[in-house]
């Protein structure tokens, strides 16, 4: 069998190119609009060739997912170490990364199908550890939480990130829904808001149920 | 152009067994995995016939979230007339009803998509709705909570039971990535349980918000 003689940093440096181009795609037009052959040709590659890096379009998205879920563990724990509040330090870097906030929606319903089994597994371990991280770090921050209520407010946290995101930035349809309808773009929920006030109400309550 | 003779009880029964079809559909291989051509199969239609009774794939599901979303509201309206607490009545409901929760977490990830804007908008008006009318029982229900503060909680578990479905009910891929890593599957969060925890906290600690 031919194969192409191509160096170990060469072939990093597609692979990165190949991220690259799915992020901003998913910047532009949404995650759930970019196909592979699109991620390809942003690249000038052939499709044949991008899967030789990643095996599904799905798997360049669960890779991305993961670089974005430690960029905004990064951001949360320097926000924490400047003594911001738990629920401020959690969710304001989502409202700054929306296509985090995007990949996060689509993780379980779509992303971690059309993968293989060992990057499905990378991911996973890769969110939980982040999520015991941050979970220990958030307990430190607000003493009133107990072991492992970290754990359950930055879980939930992301998850409710992931059900804000899409209500808060609707697609074309419910855009126009919304122009035709005042009383229905009225209860259009804004997501940074929404979600502090809700995570905020979870922090306050956690402790009356021990 | 000829127009086949067919009287309104007719169409609406065609209308009825391709709603059946897709809802049997989704309960057996998931929302994801269904597709117009497999729906058409199921109530023995061409492809373009069915798209004379709903526009697209999403379209269809859309219609049948609305019937659930009313048939789980009827039920979490008999559970708080007898009696039960507001965070059982409201989460009991959803564990009985998978392919709801699997349509809640498709909801504005696929289905608000690729609709036409007079499904999109009715879709919107019902689901508002009826969360309006079950907030407004849950307050009564509970006296701690305030105007408007049933309308978040009733939202918010909404929210949490579309996320927390596919995460308690893995995809093929995930089912052998447990498999493979005992320590993985340890964590992966059981639906009701904590979808009961996370909103018996919010409900608690919402009156320490105001």
């Amino acid at each position: 069998m031919f194969m192409r003689a191509r160096r170990p940093e060469q072939k990093q440096q597609r692979r990165e190119a190949i991220l690259a181009a799915a992020r901003e795609l998913a910047a532009e037009s949404g995650v759930r609009n970019v196909t592979l052959g699109g991620v390809a040709a942003a690249v000038g590659l052939a499709k044949s060739n991008v899967v030789r890096y990643f095996g599904t379009r799905e798997e360049i998205y669960l890779v991305l997912a993961a670089e974005y879920w430690r960029d905004w563990a990064d951001d949360v724990l320097r926000r924490l170490e400047e003594g911001a509040g738990i629920v401020d330090a959690l969710t304001e870097p989502f409202a700054e990364r929306p296509v985090l906030c995007d990949l996060l929606g689509h993780s379980a319903i779509n992303l971690e199908h059309n993968v293989s089994v060992p990057a499905a597994a990378d991911f996973k371990r890769g969110v939980l550890g982040i999520i015991g991280e941050l979970g220990a770090a958030v307990e430190r921050a607000h003493p009133a939480l107990a072991e492992g209520e970290g754990f359950e407010v930055v879980g939930v946290a992301a998850g409710l990130a992931g059900v804000l995101y899409p209500a808060a930035n609707p697609p074309p349809t419910l855009v126009e829904v919304y122009a035709q309808n005042p009383d229905l773009a009225a209860a259009c929920l804004p997501f940074l808001p929404t979600l502090k006030r809700a995570l905020a109400a979870m922090v306050a309550g956690l402790p009356s149920l021990r």
